[in-house]
């Protein structure tokens, strides 16, 4: 059985896992004020270009997309995200559970274009009634997106602009950002993302972390008191060193950009399995997450071998299934891959 | 100056005032619990065929469905609501403000069908990460809808079954229910609605009083602890006399319907005027609200004599507005308008 | 039977539902933007001193209470209030289900003296941990408080500047502010009351309305979209002439001084009417609520004659009850409630 | 520089941490589905002596406590708790943040009587205006407490018996609970604790692990869909294998007690060596925390070689610390402390 189920089916890469071990008996102050957590921030900083930028560390993605939107909104306002939007659709409400409504727009392969979000925002206020409905007051963007697909720069600086023309924040999850940076068809890297977004997070958890997630507000737009708003919401962790050391190392060396390159190269070689195999993509994405339509029965006999994520169902006789690739890929997964393919 | 801006431009009813005042100076106890509430609940129940109903009052609509939903609901749950909904769009996010997600479904003019509702469930439930996402706890419709029409007996049957299969309460917003009872095109009557829902409120605010909607579970699904619920959401009223006396009024000789019925020939009028004028409908409602599509020109130029309602903008050049008739609603505001119209 | 279980136990002040009746055909808009509103809060502000003041108009209490104090917090604070205070145990949990914690403080006759605040304010800002608790963000108090008591101007201005030192809002419940200003025995008038608190509110039905309570933003620290935060709270009236045309009774030739005037006068007739009948004070207070101790065999035997509030267990044997008046208390009630007492 | 600043200053026992390592590479399927989760769910079924008990696993304290409280309690309750119980103090308003209130009671060393629990409820249920107040849903109590008290068995039994005469769930937090078990000084095992509560959690954090808390309902009262209500809170970890694993090793040989006993002996002898030392306990602990007053010049010079806790002021001249043993303090720092204290 080999497993291309999701880019977080090992442990962690075993170089931050080592450096767990390594500091391991270290006694250190809790809650994230370890010297750790301090190196990895002001790693973080230099990476994105911005020695000024705050950054934070939490523990999921679920979790920090809650906490950046709901301490950064305002009473009466909701956030913008795809119709198709991870925090619209697969985070069982938390958004709506910490208060605000997640107001959606049409979406083109998981990604909003900046002429749907300036609809939005003019027929919003154009209308006459708006004060009895939610304002919109942040957009929320992933970059790769829930299709594994990404903004150019010129979407991006499009959708800034947007939103800076509205004085409303950017924030663009990025749990799979690094997928998107080592991708072979970007032109953004991440001080690109520091300069076009008001926050964004450096997703941990997906690219080689046992967990973790950290946030980045480059510019003015940051929460106060943040380490009583992330308790509030039971999302402080006692051992922030967890976190501290574990992106102290995915920032050492370009641990984080090697990681995603490797996850991409595995993934470019999936693409050409799958090509190969004659199955058709659903979405041949430029990351590493790749969505192919099965027959029913084609997904029932791959699944005792290999294991894969059901994505949605294409039709009564044909499902869509994801394959990931990450740093655990190995070339025999994809060896295996391919002769499974080729049988079915 | 005449007015079709709404259903509740003027004050109470005047039957409706004039018990208001004739039992001003009883002495009455607090929150409800006082013997006009009493016999108004009493009256509700008999007009609903439902001798054991509960019945509760709430002050305004947004406050009345916000806590119906969010009291029935469970954690994990969301309530359904078709894509144009007043919770989805007009209420500033109440519901999310409580915790709870609005599941949006498409909409024909305004309704659910049913077998969009059928569709939505058996996707939820064939999903294989539906433990992810919000649950399908209740079905909220409005009847009349949004845009003045309304369920047949055939579909809200139909509607009925499909949460029942699914065991998920039906609520109904009665916000303007009278005018849907009253309604040339009807053959629901009161009982239909409390035999074919799980909840529903009967509107005052839009049907004759000052202010108050009347909440009835004529079956099993009832909250537990209603009075304190109400509070902790900030809508209990310490005059709770100001409700039953009204509703006690309304359900006094037929009243709601007598003001519906009037409100439904002032209605038939109007739309008698506007086809005459020549203008288009938008739609052409069987209840009391009427939307119609004016240039903006024509709109600027009959703002100045009547007051109408904004609805949305058609296109650059158009923009749909609604007239509304009520119990206020006069002969002469329709001949006026007549001649307004006819200039036009 | 009479009645002094409350000061709401009727509907409106005459005047008042006069008001409500000559306007009741008028057409106008709605949500408050209406010209009884308009003028309502104009002669607020001019009461009041504070020709800029922001006035909103709400529907009850403990809505008040919560919109007020959870439009002002920001997302790490909570409300310090008496342990006695009415948020802390009457209102349901309501400043909590909004997400917010209420503060307890140590009261003395339900008040807050200014040193124990300091003192509160000091420890919270001593303590190396504080960012792992609630911050206070804002100070409630009522006046008169849940004991009738009231607040001397040398008292409030110390409350007042320890707020301002540490640039945190006070907040003032009003909903008897009436007969806190009426009172014999305050040196405190509506001007000291604006120009000592940050947002206070002058309660309207406790004061001879059918409902509402006029808030009052003297200040800089003000909502923004209030509008929109009452609607998402549920709490926007449809009808909000109902609202504006009572406000405007009552600031009209000086009609609720009037009926505060009048309530006073009648509670200082209950005071003697009680200390002649012999019965214990639990509390003698200087406005329209008086607390008596009863033996459980007298309550019972009163209670068949006159309505009375519990108010808690004294003891196993005795009970403090609370005896009103208001606009509508009658000579004859206290010349009844006089018999009755000496009987007793 | 020593440190005894808590028991969660170092990373993970080094046989938790070998346990991550060895699974590191196996490919697991997310969310808590895992083997490993299924295992130590098994494993602490085991030593609860429920074979049908529910366990859920969660990464922190307060996060724990905010769900465990928030899915059981119903909309109109709060949960009660010591007045210096760590939800009310010490979590930054995480269960008010969830919507409802912490209902405060007396305490006696961080414990509540059983008799006090009684007379607050009888309390509670004989104010007639209960039902504008919050209910008590939920009893929450820690074992060892906010001072590192113990319940006895004959407390925890009364205790036990209040809430289940009043038919309230009793929740007793565990984040330290394997000092408890392992103290000289208890009667209580794993298997009364799960036979006297309705849920409690066996804090891994604390005592040896990275993060992690495991919850156990015993009995019948349990959450539904907990994974979706987890989620929803932003509380579930994609790798859940991080939990399971740690919790399964935690688990297995007795190495939970192992750990958790080592800590006692180290915290006897650090009683020793502070009586010794002549310094005043605050209170003397029979668990792993030792609360000791110090001037606040000792306390000064004591933080150039020792990390300590800030507990409290004591007055304006002393201070109260903690110090903590776990798995990690070693002989070493023993002696050390010993010879700095001396000289002290």
């Amino acid at each position: 059985m080999i497993s291309f189920e999701s880019d977080y089916i090992c442990g962690a890469h075993p170089k931050v896992l080592a450096r767990l071990c390594e500091t391991n008996l270290e006694a250190l102050p809790g809650y994230g004020s370890d010297r750790y957590c301090e190196a990895a921030k002001e790693k973080i900083r230099q990476a994105c270009g911005c020695p000024d930028a705050q950054v934070e560390f939490l523990v999921g993605g679920t979790q920090t997309n809650e906490i950046v939107i709901t301490t950064l909104l305002r009473d009466w306002e909701g956030v913008v995200a795809a119709k198709t939007g991870h925090i619209s659709v697969h985070e069982a409400g938390a958004v709506e559970y910490n208060g605000h409504k997640v107001l959606e727009v049409p979406e083109t392969q998981g990604k909003i274009p900046a002429e749907v979000l300036r609809d939005y925002l003019e027929g919003f206020y154009a209308d006459d009634n708006h004060e009895h409905m939610v304002f919109p007051g942040m957009v929320y963007i992933s970059h790769p997106t829930e299709y594994g697909t990404l903004y150019t720069k010129a979407e991006l600086t499009a959708l800034s602009e947007v939103c800076r023309a509205y004085d409303i924040p950017l924030f663009l999850d990025g749990a799979r950002l690094g997928y998107g940076l080592a991708s072979l068809q970007t032109d953004l890297d991440l001080r690109d993302i520091a300069a076009l977004t008001d926050v964004f997070y450096i997703g941990g958890t997906k690219v080689g972390a046992l967990c973790g997630e950290a946030v980045v507000y480059p510019g003015a737009k940051r929460p106060a008191h943040f380490l009583t708003s992330i308790k509030k919401r039971g999302a402080l962790l006692a051992k922030g060193r967890l976190l501290g050391v574990q992106f102290d190392a995915l920032f050492t060396d370009g641990l984080y950009l090697e990681i995603s390159r490797y996850a991409i190269r595995a993934a470019e070689e999936l693409k050409e399995i799958i090509r190969e195999s004659g199955l058709p993509f659903f979405l041949e994405s430029p990351t590493n997450q790749q969505f192919v339509i099965l027959t029913n029965e084609q997904l029932k006999k791959l699944s005792q071998e290999v294991a894969v994520s059901f994505w949605e169902a294409y039709d009564a006789d044909h499902t869509v299934v994801r394959l990931a690739t990450s740093w655990s890929t190995t070339g025999e997964d994809l060896a295996s891959l391919r002769g499974i393919l080729a049988r079915l």
